[in-house]
């Protein structure tokens, strides 16, 4: 199966127009799916020229005539939404955010119709985002909104081969305790099998994070381990053998990452978003992808920002878009073969 | 100045036996203090087979015969309370941890009269400590008891160069946030001046974390940044220049300890257990100290455990018990130097 992908240029102004011409360049990579590339083309040449190369890229304009493309040979379509001249360089911008923001869109609008089967985009500038008119926080708002999605969803920061999933995400930490719930947690334990699965793992094996420190302690500072964490994983592990998957928790959460760095788990569920975010950042995630998981099509994106200070000197590094890319691809190919 | 040290026997069924007995035999860093070494003389002799060595100590027993240890001669204390034969080996036992609670309880009872300018233990096991009588959860507070200690206390971990100090501790998630308050953050942060400058620093450079994701991100989840942890910051910086010391923050708290361990700060204030305990482990823990402190004397020990699983084979790293041990020794002398 030969997946379509989406490939979606992020804020202009970034490293993100050499990520997609280096990714473009790569004909591994792109030998076995096909690829449109959304973007204003003048903005990819601006990527070019930073690497020192020239793509012979078919290029089309106009949604009528937008259509799948081959293995191996990338379709881009020229959204013509931002002259890079116009670009004020280096910095967040509503021109970038806005021209991101379309591209974006279009790609949600793709998956929702059924034409491409997993988006990658360069990075975003959130900054620049909301100035070029997100109203949500995130994107992963604007994707729920744009595609009508109701259901769970859930990001995923992967490092080296190290996932983690979380319960709860941007809320205030007093709050945290109340939303850890059997209902929520099993969830997102769920929401991570099946990602994990369509990553490759056949069988993932993923540890569950405590809340309180030393996991509460038998109860002596807290009781969530005891009333709600406990009694989630016990339930998941009935279904863990029927459903390929390993669950194992309570961990303390200030040991359970050295033990999955360590190889003994493919993922940690985390009950809130500091809990996974210093142990992912200090295991290097700027090397890292996300996922943004539970949409129509899998959506995918290296960790690292738009690296402003660095734009446009060709020194980005490639490889975690080539990640993103590659993990999306597969992905979008496990759910054909599971279809 | 030559500061006389209480060196404490800790758990006799780990490989505490073996530290002591290396830390006893290395010249250059008993060179510069008096050394009290206090636990069951025939539990170090256990120590010395492990290492293939013989120590030449003067022992004594009866508090009656004790006096200060001359520099470069350390005397040995024998409490004479416990026949390794009759111990369980391998495993947490009550009567070793009676043996230990009372080695360290006389070092304790020696700090209070004055007659110790500094405690380093070789590990505790907790679980055998409350066999062997602890009524507390851990031996700080039973230090606290013993020493008759009304004030704050601060437990710091230490790894490579990078300390962490925290606010609140064994407490419960859900209780976190109200705990966190102006009076205590100011008052651990001041703990931590004290004792990083006591440690060498010339002005410690200290980075406090914030509490909700994003530091709240301008309040969108968590008001504790704007209401509480900016306020007391400013206070702090407002004496920073005059004490001697910088702080900034409050710094989300997934990217402190990156920019922390990249050498920027010298400190990390937490708020809660977990979130140092996660950096701190994943930094490499196991090579680090612990400095208890806010007592009558600075107290320090290796961060490892007990390792009852290597015990007696010789194979322990030393260089954990050298640091504490260094680390309490210099800690004595700059308050000597300073009184």
């Amino acid at each position: 199966m030969i997946p379509q992908m989406a490939l979606v240029m992020g804020d202009p102004a970034g490293i993100g127009p050499e990520l997609m011409a280096g990714l473009l360049a790569r004909a591994d990579d792109l030998a076995d799916a096909g690829v449109v590339a959304i973007g204003d083309r003048r903005v990819l040449a601006k990527g070019e020229r930073a690497l020192g190369i020239t793509l012979e890229l078919e290029t089309c304009r106009g949604q009528g005539n937008l259509r799948p493309a081959e293995p191996g040979r990338p379709l881009f379509y020229d959204m013509g939404n931002i002259d890079p001249e116009e670009l004020p360089p280096g910095t967040a911008s509503a021109l970038g955010g806005k021209s991101a923001l379309e591209n974006f869109a279009l790609a949600l609008d793709m998956a929702r119709d059924g034409r491409v089967d997993a988006i990658t985009f360069v990075p975003f500038n959130k900054e620049a985002l909301r100035l070029g008119g997100n109203p949500f926080d995130d994107e992963m708002s604007f994707a729920a909104d744009r595609l009508g999605h109701q259901g769970a969803v859930a990001e995923f920061n992967v490092v080296d081969k190290l996932w983690n999933a979380r319960v709860t995400s941007h809320v205030a930490l007093r709050d945290v305790a109340d939303l850890i719930t059997e209902e929520r947690l099993l969830e997102h334990l769920d929401l991570a099998v099946r990602a994990l699965k369509e990553a490759g793992f056949d069988r993932p094996r993923i540890a569950v994070a405590a809340l309180n420190p030393h996991a509460g302690d038998g109860g002596s500072f807290g009781r969530e381990e005891i009333d709600v964490i406990e009694p989630a994983v016990h339930k998941a592990r009935r279904l863990a053998e029927a459903q390929g998957f390993v669950v194992e928790g309570p961990f303390p959460s200030d040991t359970v990452f050295v033990r999955a760095r360590d190889g003994h788990f493919d993922a940690v569920l985390t009950m809130f978003h500091d809990q996974g975010q210093i142990a992912i950042k200090l295991l290097g995630f700027d090397r890292g992808i996300t996922v943004l998981y539970g949409f129509t099509v899998p959506i995918t994106t290296p960790a690292h920002g738009t690296a402003y200070d660095i734009a446009g000197r060709g020194i980005a590094r490639l490889e975690p878009t080539r990640l993103a890319f590659n993990m999306a691809k597969q992905m979008a190919k496990s759910r054909a073969g599971r279809s």
